[in-house]
């Protein structure tokens, strides 16, 4: 691990400033930049900035430069001299990480794919549309609604598919039909040396050699560039609705999804909402939604399909002690209860003005989902610092947020031993520290702790077997 | 590629012995072994040729000696002397593959793991399970079924589960349960150096890192050898039921399929039969199916949710000509029909003594699925080779069995061109050479067509990142 990289995980070192070297781009390289990408270069400071962030709690200077690709061709050029010039390269999307993956830690060249956001082919009649990496979730669901698909994959932001692909996200709909992970067929990916190479095909499965596309996914820029993605997706359900049901407590609302989920209720979407996030949703997005923990949940299927796991699901959530159950049947109405989810986020910012964020992200098996979750709550109110829980529960992952002030060095220490906590304990009981935010810069000693030397080495010797120089989002991971 | 696969390659040349230069074990190693491993180590002829053949079309000399593993400890040492001595290991389960993929083309140790057959662990809140390599699909489902659940993927042979991860296999539940690819969440991995790995956790999902669980599955052996396996199982479901529908021809079957699939119904398996297996399957299987092609179908959910998904599927069966619906209620009319089904190949080899099937595997996207099925049934008729026809067509897999005289070069040439005509269709279609027998020896030719240069390019870059000695099954996939 480089000094800068054990800088980041530190628990206060959320300034890397001072920890890095600045290296500017060679002026030959920057001359051969103008010239094959004209004005798709940019070097001012305002888009570098704009480049240099994200989600994240860190502060690190902006890349050098930015390239706002158009074709898989800009790509390979680009990273043709990157190679030759052994400089970083960076590739961004909606820029909406939560873990720094986005930041030049080492300098370099952040590579821009949103220009590339053309749906190339829907495959309607075999439920795969293939696009390049720019295309926003939203747009992408928006253009398959036509052939009565969707895509269901959906990070709380309105991600780019590659960074989605890159991070290997999933979102509130995994629990029914997988994360990145079982939803990508196929890539059109370059290399480090600027080679097009393809991985996959629009075959639903395939045992042709090693599972390069899978290798890809999850891989945040630092194996290769994706710039053409194959996606599966599904038939629009016949039926849909959607359930808001308050608890007591976490406790009870825990119990009733470990026994939707064990009965084998094929619910589509299974979310715990605690009561600090109700409340600064409430405010957020002008609801009134009672302050107690909620289930957010979601049916999809044939009418009577729908009917009856929503009925056994409301019996079992009836035994936990659940009450107040709500339907949203109309479209409207459910889209304004999901927008609010996805909101959180932006809704619990709002709450303390100038506070940032940070977001834990673990993921334990079902079975000790209640245990993790409320001796963690428990932690988390004993230190004061103002947080709010949210989770993607069927699957056993959550966040908690911790809203600390990015200034106050003590605070946002503190908080990172919450993080480092809770951790350990999922870890510990046989979880993972990412469910789906992904490594960055955040969570390189986590992975460590998570995965062990073994196989971190395994990884590295992977890194170097395809990035021989080092140069795609190096000082990310490991 | 190496002369050795080169010739594996050429369709006639099913005796590779003459290609091969056998290289005995030095003796020191021999020794080493015999220290180690004492009574777990064979040299006889017999239990060396009994690990050298499987249910490929290949000849070749066996192995110079096996092992028995019954530990994890007992792998890592053998490894660590293989790398020592530079001597090839070739993991060894249940020997049922289809392409090669146990033979010793470059002799070395065959690595038998059937006495690791421990059941680790069964955590049936989480509906996972941790099993060793050599546990088999029929002896994991035994063990399951206690507690209410089961593993979904079921290769025709009861097949071991290391050698399912290591050809991703799938069978004829992955339309709805997916592949191993979908359903291995974690492994203990023996590197080529002899260090035992972690990778994955027992959550559900994750984005810790690369994805190695995913690299190793599907790697037939080549890039580490899996000593424990976690599986994600389901609960079994509360209703199931089973039919068949006969068809006037193969194009009405699979229209019905594909409406199926595009609708969205949930079925859990939907399986084409040819009128050639199904006189096959009659007579080994001392049953009176109708001889024309079929559809063998089974749902899986509430009883209501059953019944619903037959109806629909009934009535689109009904459009497109399908007759003679018949219901497998009880669970023993269900599993005569499925273990029928299973033993579609003993089937097919017993009708032409003597013959062994070379046996195809492409798998396209299910809008080309009739155009390719149709053309290539219509290929194989006119060759006069005598063939068998089944699929997992709810995914788009398929496999004719082309029952050669193997003392028959010309007869075994012109199968393997039906093969390599089936195969470039296949790819043209956006299809794959191998839905999920995997590469072996017998594919490395489709491969190089399906994947191109590059990305077979970087396969060996991680081959040889990760095994630099090439000591893991070597000579197989590129």
């Amino acid at each position: 691990m480089s000094a800068s990289a054990e800088a980041a995980t530190r628990p206060h070192a959320h300034d890397l400033s001072a920890h890095l070297q600045p290296r500017p781009l060679p002026a030959t390289l920057l001359q051969a930049l103008q010239q094959r990408f004209g004005a798709q270069l940019a070097t001012s400071l305002a888009l570098r900035e704009q480049h240099g962030r994200d989600e994240s709690v860190y502060n690190v200077p902006p890349p050098d430069a930015v390239v706002f690709a158009e074709s898989t061709e800009d790509v390979a050029d680009l990273l043709q001299l990157a190679t030759q010039y052994r400089v970083p390269v960076i590739p961004f999307g909606a820029g909406s990480s939560l873990e720094g993956h986005l930041l030049a830690v080492q300098g370099g060249i952040s590579l821009d794919l949103n220009r590339m956001n053309q749906i190339v082919a829907i495959n309607a009649e075999d439920l795969t549309v293939t696009v390049q990496p720019g295309v926003t979730r939203k747009q992408l669901n928006e253009a398959l609604r036509h052939d009565g698909l969707f895509f269901p994959i959906d990070p709380g932001a309105d991600a780019s598919i590659g960074g989605m692909c890159a991070t290997r996200a999933s979102g509130t709909n995994a629990v029914r039909y997988g994360t990145m992970r079982e939803n990508v067929l196929a890539l059109e990916v370059v290399t480090s040396a600027g080679e097009v190479i393809h991985t996959g095909t629009r075959a639903r499965k395939s045992s042709a050699g090693y599972d390069l596309t899978r290798l890809m996914v999850g891989s945040e820029g630092t194996l290769g560039v994706m710039t053409e993605i194959t996606l599966r997706v599904h038939p629009l359900p016949e039926a849909v609705s959607a359930a808001t049901c308050m608890f007591p407590g976490i406790a009870e609302a825990v119990q009733t999804v470990i026994q939707i989920i064990q009965l084998g209720v094929p619910i589509a979407r299974c979310e715990l909402i605690d009561a600090n996030s109700v409340r600064m949703v409430n405010a957020y997005s002008k609801m009134d939604l009672p302050e107690s923990p909620m289930l957010l949940m979601e049916f999809h299927g044939s009418p009577a399909g729908v009917e009856e796991q929503a009925a056994t699901v409301q019996e079992i959530a009836s035994d936990n002690g659940g009450a107040d159950f709500q339907w949203a049947v109309t479209p409207e109405e459910r889209t304004r209860l999901w927008t609010a989810r996805h909101n959180a986020l932006f809704a619990a910012l709002a709450s303390r003005p100038g506070c940032r964020a940070i977001s834990t992200d673990t993921c334990v098996p079902i079975s000790r989902l209640a245990d993790c979750l409320l001796v963690s709550a428990e932690e988390t109110v004993a230190s004061g610092i103002p947080f709010f829980l949210v989770g993607h529960v069927g699957d056993g992952n959550f966040h908690f947020g911790y809203l600390v002030d990015p200034e106050d060095a003590d605070e946002c220490a503190r908080a990172e031993q919450l993080n480092h906590a809770l951790v350990s304990r999922a870890i510990e009981m046989g979880g993972t520290c990412t469910g789906e935010h992904g490594i960055g810069l955040h969570k390189m000693g986590f992975l460590r702790h998570e995965a062990g030397e073994g196989a971190i080495a395994m990884m590295r010797a992977i890194k170097q077997a395809l990035d021989p120089h080092n140069i795609l989002n190096p000082g990310k991971i490991f």
